[in-house]
């Protein structure tokens, strides 16, 4: 398990009991693909989202819960995290996820479309098995929608300079806030809290995606290969403008417009020039400020959970996603 | 509606109406895509699996039938296929699908990747609507999984030229036979028949299945393009080795053996040398006879069910898939 649950020693086990399920569930005809599956789902993923699924649980009534079923909850979100990922990585072209080798580069696109779409159907084989017949079957179908419709969106606004804050936040809204929203909801719901707590953790979940995905689009800017574990600078040469970016291009269009109209014909050269007119044009300060109203909204409301160990953690947990490297 | 089903009025009705509803359910805020998407549904599909299906429920208790819930359920099958078929055009880099354009060679595979996606949650955003909390959610998961691992197989096996007669079957029983299992099953399921019809249409469901993809094989031999509306020969030059191939083969296999040892690098000169000796060596005769034995046994199964128009009408429909165009 990744080294930074070691201060969560609850958390840390229970992450555990989910990379083992995980890997009973990942169970391929092909071997190759088994293990590269097996591989990808051990490989330096930190399970954030079952982590933040676990601290709503662990505010519920514990003698109404059923262990098993929130270890398989849990799994069920890595699960469609994992999907989304390889399919990123088929479009992405990218070679590196978390310092390995993609499905992708690893075995080409085909088998990575198929291991993708197979760990759809084992999501909502894990969902059937844990809650068919209860209306949170609904709700995930709703939250892989959302995901799905928010890489639309931002597929669609590729390399669109007219691209505003608002089209930025339809897609991560989509694309990444989605899926903590589903994380802490469910934390809180099948953990037995309160419907008030259920609300609001569902609300928690989503700030703290829209932040987390900011950071991650901050990184993007400041970050370099060998600390990334990812090419840096990905996503603005294939046209996904993210917040740095659009933030600084509002102080002044005109800087950014000669590079934005190469499109992709960007040479890294000129990438590089952008990603200092980024940071010339207060784009990375800006993004930090915007993430961190998205963090301090979510803290806040975290604070108005019931006061405890769960909810320590939870701050805790929030504020570090804060201090990430950047 | 595809001209196929004049001669099935009944059915033409109820595939008309899960057109309509496709359309309803094809709702994305990107509307060249959900364009795509509602052309794709319509071009020329002919709803087989859909129309089993029906002629399945008929056989029921008709007073106990929810016409809105089978129109749902029928739907479902489409988009799960149609979901499968965006995302086989990726790997097979298809420029043709149906007579018209891919999603893929359309928009590119970035957005075959997601509306796949988008439509394998559609799919079970209308089963939970439907019958959340049934056994069925399960079967339709299982199905699916059924479904990508017959295509991983295949994949696996890929200009494998020892590839077996089994390791065909298996990989056809998942790919194709999966579906029409699960559409005959449900139509017999959900038009309340009885627990015997349920269990002959699942077996009937998955012979007529393999017969379809054996001469869907025969054809990728026989045909030209104007008539498959798709790239001929184009599963020999993937590597894919289907039936006709591989029962020439092993008739002479050090015929075929410096074609299939060029693996990729097959010139379209070598591969109309290939389908040649396929046709030479029976190859073709043969796999028109396999594909007959598993018609055949359908078709025994078909007469042990209650007498009456849908029973003519299944007769029927598969004899018909043995007189396609070859």
């Amino acid at each position: 398990m990744h080294s930074h649950w070691n201060d969560y020693p609850t958390i840390q086990n229970k992450l555990q009991v989910v990379c083992s399920f995980l890997e009973k569930q990942l169970n391929v005809r092909n071997k190759d693909i088994q293990q590269a599956l097996i591989d990808f789902s051990q490989a330096g993923g930190k399970y954030l989202r079952p982590a933040f699924f676990f601290l709503f649980a662990e505010i519920g009534e514990q003698e109404k819960q059923n262990e098993e079923d929130l270890i398989k909850i849990a799994s069920s979100i890595e699960l469609l995290h994992m999907a989304t990922l390889i399919h990123d990585d088929i479009i992405d072209d990218s070679p590196l996820r978390r310092g390995t080798m993609t499905i992708q580069s690893r075995y080409g696109k085909d088998i990575a479309v198929y291991t993708g779409d197979l760990l759809f159907t084992l999501f909502f084989e894990v969902l059937i098995d844990v809650m068919n017949g209860s209306p949170f079957m609904a709700m995930n179908a709703q939250a892989m929608k959302g995901l799905l419709l928010g890489e639309l969106d931002q597929m669609h606004n590729r390399y669109n300079s007219n691209q505003t804050i608002d089209d930025y936040l339809l897609s991560v809204n989509g694309k990444t806030a989605e899926l903590f929203w589903l994380a802490c909801l469910e934390g809180a719901h099948f953990g037995h809290t309160s419907p008030e707590i259920e609300a609001l953790a569902g609300d928690i979940g989503r700030n703290i995606g829209i932040a987390f995905q900011a950071y991650d689009d901050i990184l993007d800017y400041t970050s370099d290969e060998s600390t990334l574990q990812k090419p840096v600078l990905e996503d603005l040469t294939q046209g996904v403008y993210t917040i740095p970016l659009l933030l600084a291009k509002a102080q002044n269009s005109a800087a950014f417009e000669p590079f934005l109209r190469k499109k992709g014909n960007l040479t890294e050269e000129e990438a590089k020039k952008v990603a200092s007119l980024v940071v010339a044009y207060q784009g990375v300060e800006q993004a930090k400020e915007f993430a961190r109203t998205y963090t301090e909204k979510a803290l806040a409301d975290i604070r108005r959970l019931p006061a405890g160990h769960a909810r320590d953690q939870l701050e805790r947990l929030t504020r570090q996603l804060l201090a990430r490297n950047y």
